[in-house]
């Protein structure tokens, strides 16, 4: 079976801190990532091609961040049926309400499924999730992920009890 | 092919006025919905072993949507692999912006795919697209809905300028 | 001398009782006024079609308006190098809140004039003001609306002081 | 009499700086202090395990902190009757402003006594109040209490008069 | 044993339509109530004076609901170390917010415990686990509602998921 | 000795019905007012005239009231010493917020008296409180307001004991 | 004539950095002033003692400034019929908006004048203005100061036109 | 054809540093640029003198900076029927919304063409916007700036798909 793929696109190349950490996890769970810079204000119809192309080349999720008035993730899910995942980036004078509110509240017919502020890492996961829903052995991976999660929390739940005896 | 089944959790009936449009939506596409009225806070229990026992029940996607303190996606996404995609609804003195904030936040590890304040019909939409990114019939109708989002409002356009010619 | 043309482009056909005053206004002032329904989100080729051909089509200034993620504006501001006058349509449960950030706080290099939430007369008024600064008949009788709102303040001034007495 | 048994729950190990206080001010008042790191998404059995249990092992009083979209002090107060105190902590681009929000908007029927964002000492007092109604003792210490209180203002005020005679 | 006795205090007359329902649950489960509308802006010698006595005049617990800049919990909790619980009204153009924030946001040392916006039931429901800390009874009664919310919230699934079929 | 002089200038007569209280007020109290319409954006010369006269003119006090973008008591305090009042209307789809923000956050050296939204009754009855510096008699009268005010409060809560006896 | 007597009271002396400023602009003015560190939640009974003398103790004007919560400006108002200036302290996750809201939304009957976050020397210039209205010398310095700060803008454009050559 | 003119007015040289990028763009574009320190709350006889004189004078546009109760471009505004473009500056403890709201929520009939917080760039890009109307040339070179614009980004695209590779 092939791998899949996921498109990452950002707004501006200073969002890349942030999404760095969707690049690894997609990677870790072996998917294929492109991850693109493409402002559907500065350059529009690289961004809009990217979006209408998507899907003839074998992209099964987008993954679109920006930040303040963050058309980016709409722009792309207006010109493609493939779920596409927003991630609002924390920049300027609002820390990313602005980029929210630009993001989530998308007229009825065209969704973009949102992320918190800053959620670069759960935008991954959300991929993974609905490559997951045709791919069995990712969701096994899932699960394991899922009680890694768990473990961590557990583990901190125990030091901080001996600390604190 | 059997039919993909959606299940779609709501913390109040109040709340189905709204997501009624999702239930149409969904069976309009054939899909075998499964609507819940299940409030993490006042029947944890049940809320949750629905969240536990939707995979093995055969569902692909949760469509969860809740009021004010909106924890009930939240609290599905944190008992399931399968995506969760969470509708703020719009209800008290903040006008869902509440249970937007408590949707939408989600810690790292545990996605919810956050829809508008009261995005029902759109939690529809983004349902049959993640279930089409293995569904290539499915995805074809998706194409077909926006080509009919597109000429109505093309028709909208046409009527408007008839008008004020 | 030709007319001068100014397109007034909505989101959605329920934003036109908002908008009706700017088309009012501007063919007060002999401007020749288009008005289109035109969704970035729903008929984005549509939409972007009438921003990139909109310099070459004779228009001097577009108006644009939208609610909730307000991407029109932006994304008509992407196409072409005309002034573009933003205005937030009041709607849903964030009154336009949301849709004043999404309008306004543009990135560098693509400017979006905003006017208030539901400011369709000052949308109007703003794109006479830019059609004056090469026309002085426009600007002359630009001051002769400052001196009439005046007027009227003054005779409200002069009611409200009678009754009082 | 045995001693009074209180237990903080916090949804990360990062909210214990802020915490910390909450036990200092608890075991100063000779409470018998249990602390947890319990993610209500990310290892959501052994947090509702806590809350269920917390009574029969006589337990009084859980104070639960969580920052963004926190559900920990919600989903606590699903599953026991026990007093509930949430802080919000203030963390991530909302500052607290989302944690306070999804804390204090709960449901009727499942209360959650919410703290200011980042009160954890007024967590423990209020928590001291509660333990108090049914411990004369602890009564009149939390009357010495807020005279010691009241003097260090006092203190503070002669200082600053002295200061700036 | 005597019955448990609370005060419920309101700045206004106008918010006891909201409080009514705190009344009646209290009194549902026998708890001696008594209600006063007491401005601590307006008559704030009253108001304290009503603080200051509450322990002496055996109350357990004390309500206290205001709108706007709601200072009122504040101030009672002020003067006493009785639990004060603080229900924010929603009134005037804000809709509450300015009261939740002048309610919850409490310096060190003086909490009050916090509702939801306009909550008067869950006030009432969390005097009662305050006193339930102390009386196994009232307690046990407190199990028993939560079975009955729960029992409501699945009689609502069962009925819609038969409408629906 | 002559009566006192205060004037109230308004931006727009749709803030009559709520300034119309504040006239009451100040006649109660045997004050001698003024109420002008006057807007410092559609008429500014008017406006500014009254500000820089108001002085000369034996006003003593100047109120303030507009809606939106809320310049008038700014503009009008750029040019007096006389003390300034400002009410922030609630208008538009910002219920006043717009307007509290554009009234109250003025630069150091030119302050604005900044009224609750719609405070209308408190902007004439600190202009009283001002007036009342000067004049033992209007301070023995506003002492008497209070005692009534308390007086109606009272009365309330007495009222309101024996309904729920 | 024997020189005015200002107030200034605070909630916490954390709080004088900011006031300090305005206990320089009064003692400039050469108004006698007193600097107070008085909680209304910390020590109540002092805080109301002076609000209630103020009056009798020859203070002609309060100063009342408190960060989060800030009940002290309303609760000193609702001490003494004469003028209270609110400042609200940026302290805190809010910044100070809390602290706005707690301040400016005052029932109807006992105003708070409120100055901008962390608005102190604006109220020490709104107490002198109060002061100046029977004080005519003082009103003649007020004037001089509005020179003044005309003046140093003035150097400043002047300053920037030169650079800028 | 001589050169236009454009003239920058600030509320405070602590502007200066976001509004130097506005000046440095227009004399790219080979504007003549006028900068002005002028505070319409500070000197407001000089700020409005400038309004006023501003067509006579011979600018085309008028770009108005200030941060707070920003209510310098309105009023500016007031007094010209010249094009305004407003820059709500970040300061203080509202970092800018507080500016924003008081810059774009201007009265029918005077508008303001509010740019994004800090917005300095696209002010000036507007003002060419506007310029360009009615000047070949400059359009020209306007779409030459958006070519570099989007060559800019796809560089960045390139380098970020290298790097990942």
């Amino acid at each position: 079976m092939s791998r899949h793929k996921v498109v990452i696109v950002m707004g501006s190349d200073s969002d890349f801190p942030v999404m760095k950490e969707a690049v690894e996890v997609l990677r870790h769970y072996d998917v294929d990532v492109t991850v693109r810079v493409l402002s559907v204000h500065r350059c529009p119809d690289e961004a809009l091609k990217l979006a209408r192309n998507a899907e003839s080349d074998g992209y099964r999720v987008i993954i679109a961040a920006a930040g303040r008035a963050a058309h980016l993730a709409g722009a792309v899910a207006a010109h493609t049926v493939l779920p596409v995942i927003g991630v609002p980036i924390e920049s300027g004078p609002m820390k990313g309400v602005d980029a929210l509110y630009s993001t989530v509240m998308m007229p009825p017919g065209v969704p973009v499924a949102t992320m918190a502020i800053g959620g670069s890492r759960n935008a991954a996961i959300f991929a993974l999730e609905i490559l997951a829903t045709s791919d069995d052995d990712l969701r096994a991976r899932l699960h394991e992920y899922r009680r890694e999660l768990a473990a961590k929390v557990l583990e901190k739940d125990r030091k901080i009890q001996q600390e604190l005896e």
